[in-house]
C-alpha cells in the first residue's frame, strides 16, 4: 500500500537476547526504509550499535537496501546534576531539534523509518518522548507507530523464575534516585530500580530485604545474583565493579523484595 | 539433545495479537511435546482457549503431533472475599495438587511440557507461583524455564504512544483492590491499575488526573479510551459495560497519570 505521509516505527526489541524479539518487531525491520541509529554523544556505545546492527541484518529479506541515518546524541546532562529535570529537558530540546532534521531530510513521505529500542519504548527510555515532541511541532508530519517490546523488567523476573507481584500488592518501578533520596517507599513490598548509576541497594537498611539483581540480562555476559540483601550487597557491589572493568560498562537493573508482605 | 529429566518451559505469549509472540515462545512452541492447558472452573474461556490453540496450531511444524492436557481449575475465590490473601492460597494448593499429579503422569522425563501464558509470565499471574511450588515440593523433579513475554503494561502504553514514566519518576503497578482502599499513592504520578472487576477509576477525585484505558488490548476488539479522568470516567465505565455485554467478558487495564508533577 502506498501512502504519501512519512512513517515511524519505534521498535521494542528486547534486551540483549536476538529471541526477545516479537514476530511484529521482525516484520517492522523487514519493512523499513531507514534505520534510525541513534548513539551517544562520547561514542563508547559500540557494542550497542553493532547489536541493533546485527539485529537489522539477521531480519532484512536478501537484496533489500536500506538507508542507514545516524543520530549522534548532544553531551548527556550527569544524573547528579542540581536541576537534573531541566538539564534532561533541554537536552532533549536539543535531541529533538537534530532528529527533527534528520526525519525532514533524510526520510522520504511514503518511507518507513525505525528506531530500535532497547527493552520496550515506553518504559525509562526516551526515544517515544523525542519523537512524539518532534511529531506533536508538526513541522515535519509522519505516522507514528510503536511496536512494545519484552522489557529488562520481565527478563528479571524470568531469569530469576520469581513473579514480579505478590497476590493482591502493588509494585513499584523506581530510579535509583529516588530511592536514594526516600528509601523503599511505604506499604510496597516489591520495588523494581532502574537507572542506578553504582550501588545504591546499599544505601538501603537491609533488614528484611531480599535482592534480585541482574546484569546484562540477556546477553552472554549475564550476571544473576540474589538472596538476603545484607548477605549478598557486597558480592554483588563486587562482581558489578569486576564486570565493569572488564567490559568497560555495565547495565543492571534489580528486584527489592520485602521477605513479609506488610498487607 | 537427550535429559533424563523433565521439562517445563512458562512461555509469555503476549496480549491478543499473534505477532507478540518472541522467537523464543516460537521456538519453545516448536520444541513442545505436551501443552498444558488450563481452563477455567466455569468453562467460559472458550475463546481464550481457542486463541492459545491457534498460536500453538500456527507455530507447530507440520507432522510434529503433541499431546494436550487440560488442567481444569479449581473454583476461584471471589476477589471481594474477606480473606482474599488466604482464599488465593488455598486455592493454589488445589490447584498445585492437580498440576503435581498431571506433570508426574502426563509428562515423562526427556520430555518438555510448556503453559502459555498472557503477556508475562511474571506479571500479576499464577502460573508460575504454582508450578514454583510444585517444583518446590520436590515430589516430581523437573527443570523450569521461562520465556518472558511482552506484557499489557507495554501494551497499553505501546498503543496510546506513550511513554510509562516520567523523567526520573517513579511508577505504580496496583491491583484495583488497593487503589479503592487507599486511593492514588502520595508521591506517585504514573499508576497502572490492574485486575479491576469494575470501573475502581470512578471512586477516585479525578481532580489532576488523566486516564488512558484500554480493552481487549492487542485483539481486533481493541478499544482505547484516554482524556482527563473527570470528562471521560462515564464514557469509558459506558463503552466498557457495552463491551462486556456484548462479549460476555472484558479484559482491560489503565494508567492513570497526574497532570502536574508533584517531584
Amino acid at each position: 500500500m502506498t501512502t504519501t505521509r512519512r512513517r515511524v516505527v519505534l521498535v521494542g526489541i528486547g534486551c540483549g537476547d536476538p529471541e526477545h524479539l516479537t514476530l511484529a518487531a521482525v516484520r517492522a525491520i523487514a519493512g523499513l526504509d531507514v534505520l534510525f541509529l541513534v548513539t551517544k554523544d562520547r561514542g563508547d556505545d559500540d557494542e550497542l550499535v553493532a547489536l541493533r546492527r546485527a539485529v537489522v541484518a539477521a531480519h532484512r529479506p536478501a537484496k533489500s537496501p536500506h538507508r542507514e541515518v545516524e543520530l549522534r546524541d548532544p553531551p548527556r546532562p550527569w544524573r547528579t546534576a542540581p536541576d537534573y529535570h531541566n538539564a534532561v529537558e533541554g537536552w532533549r530540546a536539543a535531541r529533538a531539534k537534530r532528529w527533527e532534521r534528520a526525519l525532514g531530510n533524510d526520510l522520504v513521505p511514503g518511507e518507513t523509518g525505525v528506531f530500535l529500542v532497547w527493552g520496550d519504548p515506553s518504559l525509562y527510555e526516551s526515544t517515544l518522548s523525542v519523537v512524539a515532541a518532534v511529531r506533536a511541532r508538526g513541522a515535519v508530519e509522519f505516522d507514528l507507530e510503536v511496536v512494545p517490546g519484552v522489557s529488562s523488567l520481565h527478563v528479571l523476573t524470568a531469569r530469576h523464575r520469581i513473579p514480579l507481584n505478590r497476590v493482591g500488592g502493588a509494585v513499584q518501578l523506581t530510579p535509583a534516585r529516588r530511592l536514594l533520596e526516600a528509601g523503599m517507599p511505604d506499604g510496597i513490598d516489591d520495588v523494581v530500580v532502574v537507572l542506578d548509576p553504582g550501588t545504591t541497594f546499599r544505601s538501603l537498611d537491609p533488614a528484611g530485604l531480599d535482592i534480585y539483581w541482574g546484569a546484562y540480562l540477556g546477553t552472554p555476559d549475564e550476571i544473576l545474583m540474589s538472596g538476603p540483601l545484607d548477605e549478598v550487597a557486597d558480592a554483588i557491589a563486587g562482581v558489578r565493579a569486576e564486570a565493569k572493568a572488564r567490559k568497560g560498562w555495565v547495565f543492571d537493573t534489580y528486584l527489592l523484595r520485602r521477605r513479609e508482605a506488610t498487607a
